[in-house]
């Protein structure tokens, strides 16, 4: 949505995948927000995979415009800024910082970022992570840390589209909330029906009940149809408009 | 973390979930972000279910202490605030949140939430819908937008965890919402005496009116002081408590 030169969206890596199927199940977490530039790192069964397309459900693109490398060094060279993604710490002195700082960090720029997922069973080895200058790590339950692949995944590519404002939720949809006029004749309908059956006794507590009803029938901010369908049970209420009698 | 009163944290609720895999995929998304209430509403094939164990990849606690109901009311009858989560649009009038506005709320109590989660194939009906006050849809890729149901349950859990530690007292002192048991008593009550007004007429209408109906007073999240006033509303109304005659 930006005018400004804009900041290309981050390259997602994986190094070394095992399975096609967590190639692809990656690659529709990837596009469900706006991501569609995979790379993969020596994926152990060769590529392309016939295991990755049923399990991307439709997210083909982002596996058809995939490339292959040899090394994490060639698939990142063209970019500006590489993380790393790991559940551990490592002995190695580097930045560690949420996926939401990183998205924060991308979205500044300047270049293009690449984000490093290691393979399924073992993560990343420290080597990789040597390539890195900024580590990645999802703030986890510190007694079941057990992200797999797509979920790392899914949870970097979600807090870099928060940054794009293309997709946002429908807006609010709420009626216009009813002029206070007729919320009032509501009440004053009720009112009346109330008065009508001894609702108000004692007398003397009539004023704090009437306020006690008013407050939680304004509370609602029901819209001006709201107001009407609830004449409507009123009236259904009071006899006036009695049906199929 | 915190040593304020809590607010508990909330209870996730699949709605008629079909596959056993897509069960133990939920339980390991929740626990990894410190979940661990999940609730099960008709589950297709029924509960236990062999293929959740393995998917859920140690996070057997989830599943052990996973309740079963027969339906979404009696899912959330203890919840004070229910949320449905979809990625359509609906043709109802609720307020549409994303993850992290619901989770900002969620830690703001009063009282324990509810998330309902659909089906993997069709997502919530609009019954289930209807017994929720707020929506919460993830902004996704508009063109790609094929969330499964892990995915969906790790994003709001996620979004949730963040918040652990940090969560802060209420600005206003605000009286916990009533329980949905409470307000569904209140509707029953309602619901009675209307049916005896013949107020549902057209009877082929009458799924609609209802559900209008009970949206409207899904929305201002009542206490259970408020209900219990309008309660005494519907008492003195229906005839069942005059006074002075």
């Amino acid at each position: 949505m930006s005018t400004l030169p804009a900041v290309p969206p981050p390259v997602l890596v994986l190094v070394r995948p095992q399975l096609g199927e967590n190639i692809g199940k990656a690659a529709r977490a990837m596009l469900n927000f706006g991501l569609v530039e995979m790379r993969l790192v020596s994926p152990r069964d060769g590529w392309p995979n016939p295991s990755a397309g049923p399990a991307a459900s439709g997210a083909d693109i982002v596996l058809e415009r995939a490339q292959v490398y040899e090394t994490v060094a060639a698939a990142v060279a063209d970019c500006s800024h590489v993380y790393a993604t790991t559940v551990r710490k490592r002995g190695v002195t580097k930045p560690v910082v949420t996926p939401e700082q990183a998205a924060a960090a991308i979205h500044s720029g300047p270049g293009r970022a690449a984000i490093l997922f290691g393979p399924e069973r073992s993560g990343l080895e420290t080597d990789d992570v040597a390539l890195a200058r900024t580590i990645i790590t999802v703030p986890i339950n510190p007694e079941f840390g057990s992200l797999n692949l797509a979920q790392a995944v899914i949870l970097v590519a979600y807090e870099w589209s928060k940054g794009m404002g293309l997709a946002q939720p429908p807006a609010v949809e709420l009626h216009e909330a009813a002029p206070q006029a007729e919320l009032d004749g509501m009440i004053g309908q009720l009112d009346a029906m109330l008065v009508a059956t001894d609702f108000f006794y004692p007398p003397d507590r009539t004023p704090v009940t009437r306020r006690t009803l008013r407050t939680l029938l304004t509370k609602p901010g029901w819209s001006a149809q709201e107001v009407r369908t609830l004449r409507g049970v009123l009236s259904a209420l009071s006899g006036k408009t009695p049906r199929g009698q």
